[in-house]
């Protein structure tokens, strides 16, 4: 077992929206992500999302509001709450959300990624 | 929603190897802990448990070695692995582990904190 640098396996990313699995945890999976720009409106309707950021700085737009996360921040995006995370610059964050959780929801764009994309070794 | 700092929470804790929860995720608590010294031989047989280092440097012992995490690292302990966290100097951690985890399995100490204990306000 060796530790697991959630931040060196995101800098090792070369491709922006693309979630990785980094580990599991039970019903799980940990997660990281290059991003910059925005991604879309979406919700994930049976399940929260945890977002944790790495480097950078996190905006995500709801219907209520918007909140924004600098490195070291987290939040966690209840289930049915439609969002948007904007990436004014580029950031680098970890997701935690369950397994059975989809990219964007019942959205499908040509960025969407399945959970077997998100799978590949890093 | 305000965005939550794990290590600003727990720079706010005052006891040692007290976890406090500061968010929940579908069916995990995400806890923080000020760790020095060391707990107890346990484990728990029906949940992973994830570690994540805000600040300084834990040694987790193993029945089969031992594995060392500095502030950015994190590691999953699988359910039924016996550990034994390890501070030679304080830690800074947060946990994130299913809202039915005891905090040192069928181990009850003097220091074994109950849900309820874990879940008392900042």
């Amino acid at each position: 077992m060796n530790p697991i640098s959630p931040l060196a396996a995101a800098e090792s990313l070369t491709e922006f929206w693309s979630p990785r699995v980094i580990a599991e945890l039970d019903d799980q999976y940990i997660k990281v992500a290059r991003l910059k720009g925005s991604l879309l409106w979406h919700s994930h309707e049976a399940e929260d999302e945890l977002f944790f950021i790495l480097r950078g700085e996190l905006r995500i737009e709801m219907e209520k509001g918007e909140i924004t996360l600098k490195a070291g921040d987290m939040t966690v995006i209840p289930k049915g709450v439609r969002h948007n995370p904007v990436a004014d610059e580029e950031v680098l964050v970890m997701l935690i959300e369950r397994k059975s959780t989809a990219h964007t929801g019942a959205e499908m764009v040509e960025r969407t990624r399945s959970i077997a994309e998100q799978l590949r070794p890093l």
